[in-house]
């Protein structure tokens, strides 16, 4: 074991997923600490701030990571808002930790990519943070050691009890399908080619005019196909599960619990309330990881390209759902940097 | 409980299954015992028929089934056999349980049909066995109860351990997934109105030019969506599984298994290696439960309807997967007799 | 296949357990029929023989068992009278499935066990029906196989929903637990050499005087230890589980089920409410078994032996718990006969 | 969110847990860092000590303890050790967190205790991390709610792949079994008052001479029994399950798994290979709350109070094991501090 530095972290957005960041490197992590807050909302950004020995609140995105204290950066503002923070941490050169998604769409994602691509080595993870989920890891770990065989499908179900007021039938694609377009081309090491969408008669806990459920089906360039079951109002719990078939087995996580009781003629256990609690570890890890990497000057992880390839997905998907057709992805060639 | 006779069932086939009804019949349900076997293979026919007390064998089933102690038919030949020995059995007004399919394609099936429509009183019992296992009586009379409300979508899943050797993509609908089709029609009470057909890129362990696995897609006039992986060459064992996602719940059958072993750094058990051994006890409770209406004068259980549906659904899967697109399915309308 | 007779059963004990066998012999296992049913009291003889063709009704256990067209005697009257039925039957040379136990304490047993070995045959099969449940045969197959090394120890749970009225903490022992006496032995074929009982605090739900739970502990001449957590008011469902704990791994039986449902929060599925449920396939096999033996001559399954020593076991485990104390079990030298 | 202050500890003991405590606080937890380490090996010391910024090596732990940056105390030398490094911490007033034993036997713990007790306040927390473990914390939350009413039975399964070449037959109880004696307390929050320890053939995996597997069963003042399956030869993995037996409904933890795989002919999951990878978690879980605990002047978590219960039960034990019966506890009154 080797001496190591603090890592300096300004952190933009200081709202929900934004305050959350700032507890977890300040009070989980070790070997980082938040240097700066940053958030539009002058009021927010010095609440979350005074929480935080050294820490200063910035209401510009850019004079937070311009602070000399600044190693590295967390984007957590709304997705609009990210191009020009990942633009301001590029200018320094320093490491970024960008919360899902890249940006709102393919083109401005494209844009970022190529300014990476310029800089000419990557700084930007974006925070699909399944990817290290324990049970995640033990399937790709699986699917990579090929005992099993070449995967043929995937079986994706993501439900939550239910969604916000807010929610419509474009954000199941683009907020909740998301993390699977993401899961699937990382545990295939394959990009998606085409995306249809299915829709049944909606669920009657679906809000007025939400299309909830839908069943998404994607292919992809090495011949798989991956199913998405999304239900966003199931009610009885947040649930997400993957099942990959091989040539020669399959293997499901997510349907496994930890404790279970007998009573009054039922036996069984508790499903998570909310992505918090199933998810709340690999937070941790990845965050983690990413201030590991950082302090040795690496940034590994999902890549801009990752960002960008998800932001295209699920352009094809919403295009797909809106058309009730099966939608081509296009993807521009692969950089050398992300190969 | 009161005094009852004694049924005398032709058997018409003494092939594989036909062999094993006769044994069924004789040696494993009571209230019913095997007068007749017929078989255009003499030699197969006597040998299967010495075995049982007082069974005659045939080599034309309509001899058979006109033998005065005859009082129900089991057909077990050839489906294109069927047709022929279906109508022996109306002319003589004896009730059948016919395998599947009921005959080997929707126009046959429709003829038949319109026989015991005629008839005006059904005969008719299809040998869709799975509507007898314990677990789908368990989903279905949940689904029907109503407490996890309407159901929305069904995953199913139809793994074979390996094809014989003479099966063909076809087959992979026409033979496996036409339980799907069937148990998707009776688990929801609708009728599926369109079928698409996906294929992955191939298994390494499909023979030569067979496409396996392959992703089916049911639409129903209820606005449900069913998916169907089936995947003949898993190599692993013999798995049927079906999840109903419902508004308020999913209920899921056909993965949990009798006795757990840890041992060498591994928990699990034991996967049955085929559908003798998964199904044995729905075949024992269709029989029985067949020859209990048999003897009280009725029939129950699924109807010649239920073949035709199976056979136009069949049919529209064979070209969805021909043509690469969604097939509409066409359906006479339900004639009176079946609703 | 070769042909066969059909068996004429003498049915002894018309109440709830005489009546089952009544109805499954009649209506579900084929090649026997019920050619007499006894009871003391004749109209319910009369009752349960009136709904079966050709069956007669009888006062006297004797009369039924000599009746001439009586090949086998199922015996199911209360535990007291089954010397006297035994030995009616062993006068005619009959075999008899005889419900447990044996007789109601070890030293009828041992008379009756005395007679049989006279007799220089075996006739009698005790109705252990747990040996036929295909869960616990499972585990008898994988503890022979001998792939897990040697036995150490087995944990057994025993729980009902609620105890009758009549219930006694005796009862515990003598009705409840000697199915794993039975189960102990047969598991690991060796003879259980001491018995230990303890008692927590009694539930709640124990009706006043009854010491439920109970924990019991046998010693067996193999060195094995194994222990019975009984409990007959645990309000849930009927749950019985095994676990074998061998040198390189262990099995368990007994808790996992058919259908997962998840909804409001909470996964997980139905326990069976009684041991008719759990239990009714066992039961079918049980009696189909002795069916076939019987038409071939033989006499398989639980032996006199084995009520024998299951009377010796209960006798001391009731010792055990009215001193508080461990106690040794004596057992008579094995004859020839069941070796 | 409140700012604070960053603790430093000193290590007790470099030895495996001593360095991976180090490891955990300079790299896991945020909020504290390791200002002292302390070994009777100069050299093991400085190695550990070295990784470490401003962290100073010792080989007297008391000195270690006496420097000035030092505001807490971890101890994690060998059991003999621990009264000296208790005191040291004692003279200055600071928080401990002690690894179990907190001494090598009860008359020791009892010192301890007093010496607490004299200064009127808690400083020690006993390192027995399972209170910390994600699923027994389930548990307990499970029985403290009452629901199912209350607990009469525990059933505690310890299994060990091997054990390594210096484990004797007493360590079953005071490596291994302590973690259930004090897992029984906290669960039932009742004392332990005697102990019986039972001995089946040992399995041919132990080493000779090792009586392994044994069979332990305590019973409490609030009249519930425990039993503790220990077997730490079994080859197949690491498996700790508890499962408690309430008057209303029974509940298990430890044997539901993440990763499920269907591949040739089986179906299940991998088994942990030792405690470090099931209860990783559950160590950070412990540091994180005592560094939290420390930081704002508390002391949580198991007491000196547990410690000498722990001492005492297993005291016990031994002599059960050795004189082959049932052992009471005898404790002192407990003292209003631990209250």
């Amino acid at each position: 074991m080797t001496q190591r530095a603090t890592l300096g972290v300004a952190v933009v957005g200081a709202g929900r997923m934004g305050a959350d960041h700032v507890r977890r490197i300040d009070r989980v992590i070790s070997g980082a600490r938040v240097a700066a807050v940053a958030d539009v909302d002058a009021e927010r950004a010095k609440a979350v701030a005074d929480g935080v020995d050294g820490c200063a609140a910035y209401t510009d995105p850019a004079a937070a990571i311009a602070s000399p204290d600044v190693d590295a950066v967390l984007v957590a503002s709304p997705g609009p808002a990210h191009e020009a923070a990942l633009a301001a941490a590029f200018r320094r050169g320093l490491p970024v930790l960008c919360e899902k998604p890249l940006t709102p769409d393919a083109a401005s994602a494209l844009r970022v990519l190529r300014a990476e691509e310029r800089l000419g080595r990557r700084l930007v993870q974006v925070g699909f943070m399944r990817r290290y989920d324990a049970e995640y890891l033990r399937l790709k770990a699986l699917l990579d050691d090929g005992g099993l065989g070449r995967p043929l499908m995937l079986h994706h179900r993501h439900r939550n009890a239910s969604s916000p007021p807010w929610f419509t039938g474009e954000m199941l694609l683009g907020d909740s399908v998301v993390h699977e377009m993401d899961v699937t081309r990382w545990l295939l090491g394959q990009e998606i080619t085409a995306v249809t969408v299915l829709r049944p008669r909606p669920s009657g806990n679906a809000p007025e005019g939400v299309d909830d459920p839908q069943f998404v089906v994607f292919e992809t360039d090495g011949g798989a196909l991956a199913d998405v079951e999304v239900y966003v109002n199931c009610r009885f719990g947040y649930q997400v599960q993957a099942e990959a078939v091989c040539e020669n087995g399959t293997a499901r996580i997510g349907d496994v619990h930890g404790m279970l009781v007998n009573t009054a003629g039922r036996w069984g256990g508790v499903i998570a309330p909310g992505f918090v609690e199933r998810f709340e570890e690999a937070y941790d890890r990845q965050v983690r990881a990413w201030v590991d990497a950082a302090l040795s000057g690496e940034v590994t992880g999902p890549s801009c390209w990752d960002g960008y390839a998800a932001a295209a997905v699920c352009e094809a998907g919403l295009r797909a759902r809106a058309e009730g057709r099966r939608v081509e992805v296009g993807l521009v060639e692969r950089p050398a940097l992300y190969r």
